[in-house]
């Protein structure tokens, strides 16, 4: 539990033992990086992260606040299928700077090929894995 | 990969760190601190949410050892409508030290203003950046 | 906010601070640590629990990178009942090194008591509340 309570106090901690770093170098990382889970077969759902990606950017002050992923797996793999219900949606997503991405392991086990998609999306080898090391890179993960 | 594998000795590292903080600079924080998301239209997922917040205060020695706040968006909104069907349990949680928050944004888009919502809960400008704050802040998340 | 920001900084602050430790002495902790939920009476929601935890298994170069926990509580304590339709499954992730318990709180307000649970798997007091901890402890979360 000693971890837990201090964390807050680490900024000064770091603070006190990063003396020399050059000034200004953390500036380029987003205040705010965001994982988005979408892993069920549910438009209504995919409806909602995308909303929700929205959401981030208008109220976080615009993309260039928020980096956003979609990582999209298992029954959520449809979602990112070339007759995807959400397809111009996902289009406008991408454009205003949301990546998105696939499972590779889903994939070939629906027998899908990158032919099979939507343009533009980018692909993982493994949307858990991916997942998981967003959490690792400290990104919020969000599962609507 | 480094960052994730040392963080169990973050701890021993800012003790190091910060000789000097004032004594019990830290005590009033709460042991835990857990953030809930509900964003199904579904009140089986509604009682369940109220059922792990009573349970994390029980199991964790009490209320005051448990910062919980539940964070109603999108589908999951109805939760918090005045004729919601978990209306009465609401007014429990907020009695016991729940905080229980509606999406403005959600809202808006429903048409739904504070008058057409329970008494006592409060309210975020956006569910989901209140999610993604509060996970910044070290958080635990829990989406039921 | 500078916390969250400054945590890509972290690893070299702490080396910073940590000089003097034992050499090796992060050495043990497999890289990777996620809690996997499961809270839907749902079978299909199992076998991807399953699915996630034997994808993370081999996409991070096998069990031995990667230490998983299966948590069943609410509505998915079905899951680990003796008449489960994944109990063979269930036998081949234990086998595998994944960890997978049931909360004895929702046991109790089932009336099920060990006897009428799969064997092999192991118990805690909430299942809410380990999840809690083990995201305190850095794990990752992951809500299929």
């Amino acid at each position: 539990m000693l971890v837990y309570r201090i964390v807050p106090f680490i900024a000064a901690a770091v603070v006190a033992c990063t003396v020399g770093l050059p000034a200004g170098a953390v500036a380029q990382v987003p205040e705010s990086r965001v994982v988005i889970q979408v892993s069920d077969a549910d438009p209504g759902k995919w409806n909602l992260a995308l909303n929700n990606a929205k959401n981030l950017q208008v109220d976080l002050g615009g993309a260039k606040h928020v980096d956003i992923e979609i990582v999209a797996y298992g029954p959520g793999i449809g979602m990112l299928k070339a007759d995807s219900v959400v397809g111009n949606r996902i289009g406008e997503a991408l454009g205003s700077g949301v990546k998105i991405v696939a499972c590779e392991n889903t994939m070939r086990g629906q027998k899908l090929d990158k032919a099979d998609m939507l343009n533009g999306i980018g692909y993982v080898a493994a949307g858990v894995v991916e997942i998981v090391r967003r959490q690792q890179e400290h990104w919020a993960y969000l599962r609507p």
